[in-house]
């Protein structure tokens, strides 16, 4: 039998599942793989803390360098999450001549080129598929299947948290607080929801999948990121109107400006199929010349889906280390220029609360064309003496359209930018 | 650099679009991967044929074992296609310690067993991702990210060119005979169309996706498979107004009465996410315990889409070449029983033109009774002194409902058993 031990860092419900599911399922994994996987070591902070499963006792360690060290420790499996001490620690699992497997989106996105050249350096593995996608497979077929394929874009509802919200206010028409109040209800949302409503483990994500689609490094600083606590449920409703769907989505691109990735609130076709993903579920969306399109989706997240990409990713570096090689590089970063975010060129859909008087529109479409962002359509709906114009813009490089806004917003008879989405369509 | 000489056995559609990518693209994978991939010598029948691509006129040979066995070749790419002589030459490669990409679903479903044992043997690797799926990364997803998840079902749009006829036959009503010639003219169905209307080439994708997801053999004489040409316009109107899609699918179960692999048309309930899988798109629905459901969709078929799995393949493949060593075996086959068809539960709806005289219903729920095939619904519509009867059956085992289904068949006041189509719902 091909044994392998196992040390974890952090035992909280990834860990505490995937513990669980070496356990009860040895056997069936021996069978189907070979290996016989086995948990040596668990570093935590409080080993007295009640668990949801069970190891010996004397299995628990409070110094993780030690665990790492352990000879009995073949591979190292990292699920305790944040950027320290997690970085620190995988970064001298690799040194040691460890393969990694991590579930760390945010420590991937801050040092993935350092601790992806720690691991070839070392030449173990260093895999993350949990990282984007909880239970979907997107980082293999990425890195691996779709190597040979010149990947021109990457979409992705990558945050179950917002996506929930959104679908709620979407099917519903809940106010954004209330169905942020039913998130956390059902767990979906943390007490504290910033990371998760304003974009930013959707940015880290989005980096991961930037880098790994264009094979070239982009960092977490690269990503502009906005989340979703301005939407309303009132463009919403306009913008379905209109034939589109409110999604958050992390956005990779390959442009001739450069490589770009970025999160924010979209306006995506109703035919759009991430405009159909409903709820908690995750999906990403790949486009390529050959493939055309392809289209991933499941859960993003959640104890279960997370610990099964984390068992592939603990399969596959076993058997790499029965094989006493490194099939890698799985992962080379190429030096490529990064877009400037301001030169990408992006549509809006805007809505403004205007004077309902002669004239109006003309001046608003002068200082949207002063900037030359020209309109593709204008919806207008008249309230007493005020009325709401939805504008939605033509394709003009990012700069130029929130050029476009500040100078709308400025101008006497514009009351209010109520509102401003960016659209994707496949129109310019 | 990292050189590997690739011999390409066969250079039809994917094998053409394959070297021409290897030629144009050359630079970009070096860059990707580190790798320097070279067409070394194509095997064909006729080397005078005018082919969409070009390479140096001495690359080509008319003797594919000299081809095989040839130093310069590291790699064996089978792209010709059909069982015999790709399965033999297959085995020759592996045998010889060459590793083999194939994209012959037809080889790998008949001799898969064998292959892999080969592969396994010369501790080398035999990857077929385009072989189901097109270009749809599935096969590395289940045999490797999905290696911990005890997969309980899946469910797959395996073939582009029934999705297609079906439809436009839902969409338009075009009738049966005109949508496959409308397939034809578009080059989505062969001027013989019968492997994939019949069902034969979705059952091979079948017997794979069963094997890889339950990790035991499924020959493709196991497989039983029904295909479209018996579906109507007329069935997909009474399935539409009864909540249903009609799609052909393969499906792979692991049941209580052992693992099961069938191929045929179904009524899908319209909000499963098959249901939505329109024209030549291809769409695999996996279900298991910890990661719920996860869907696949994207390009089943053509030289593009196949062509980036090959190179995929190509690539993987060549890395281990470079480590040396075979992270393999990627997949294990473990005994395990087979289902018999006939055990399997199943569910019908049922479409009989049936006399419209009083009693009829009761002969026909009898009939279905004595067979112990319980009725869900009934929906009866009269046409003179004709009715039709639509039926929807509970679950009950395959041969129960074939047996009912005659024995209907057989009453005096049943004119004809006009359709009988499977129903796969989550209900009973």
């Amino acid at each position: 039998m091909n044994t392998i031990g196992i040390g974890l860092l952090g035992a909280g419900t990834v860990g505490g599942t995937l513990i669980h599911r070496l356990v009860t399922e040895h056997a069936a994994i021996a069978a189907k793989t070979g290996l016989d996987l086995q948990v040596r070591r668990v570093a935590v902070r409080d080993p007295a803390k009640p668990r949801s499963f069970e190891i010996p006792e004397g299995m628990f360690t409070t110094d993780p360098m030690s665990m790492i060290e352990d000879p009995d420790v073949d591979l190292v499996v990292e699920v305790m999450g944040g950027q320290e001490p997690a970085g620190d620690l995988v970064l001298r699992a690799l040194e040691t001549g460890k393969p990694v497997v991590t579930a760390n989106k945010e420590l991937i996105a801050a040092r993935g080129d350092e601790l992806i050249a720690a691991a070839e350096k070392s030449g173990v593995a260093l895999l993350f598929e949990a990282a984007v996608g909880g239970g979907i497979p997107i980082i293999r077929p990425l890195s691996e299947t779709l190597a040979g394929e010149r990947i021109t874009r990457v979409m992705g509802i990558v945050n179950g948290t917002t996506n929930y919200i959104l679908t709620r206010m979407a099917e519903e028409g809940t106010a954004y607080a209330d169905a942020l109040g039913q998130a956390q209800d059902l767990g979906y949302a943390e007490p504290d929801p910033t990371a998760d409503v304003e974009g930013a483990d959707a940015a880290a994500k989005a980096a991961i999948l930037a880098s790994l689609a264009f094979g070239t490094w982009v960092g977490l600083d690269h990503v502009p990121h906005s989340g979703i606590s301005q939407v309303t449920a009132t463009d919403i409703r306009y913008a379905r109107d209109l034939g589109y769907t409110i999604k958050l989505l992390g956005i990779a691109e390959d442009t001739p400006q450069g490589v770009s990735a970025r999160v924010h609130p979209v306006l995506l076709p109703h035919d759009h199929p991430l405009s159909s993903i409903r709820g908690a579920t995750n999906a990403i969306f790949i486009e390529g010349p050959a493939i055309d399109t392809l289209l991933f989706a499941g859960p993003g997240a959640g104890g279960d889906p997370t610990a099964t990409a984390v068992l592939g990713d603990v399969i596959d570096a076993a058997r790499e280390i029965l094989a006493g090689a490194q099939v890698a590089p799985r992962i080379r970063f190429a030096p490529s220029s990064l877009a400037d975010f301001g030169a990408i060129p992006t549509k809006w859909y805007v809505r403004l609360e205007v004077e309902d008087r002669p004239g109006v529109l003309a001046q608003i479409a002068a200082a949207f064309g002063e900037a030359s962002v020209s309109i593709k359509s204008v919806w207008q709906e008249g309230t007493d003496d005020e009325a709401t114009l939805l504008i939605v813009t033509h394709r003009a490089p990012e700069a130029d359209q929130e050029n476009a806004l500040r100078t709308v917003g400025n101008l006497d008879c514009v009351n209010a930018v109520a509102a401003a989405i960016r659209v994707e369509s496949e129109e310019a």
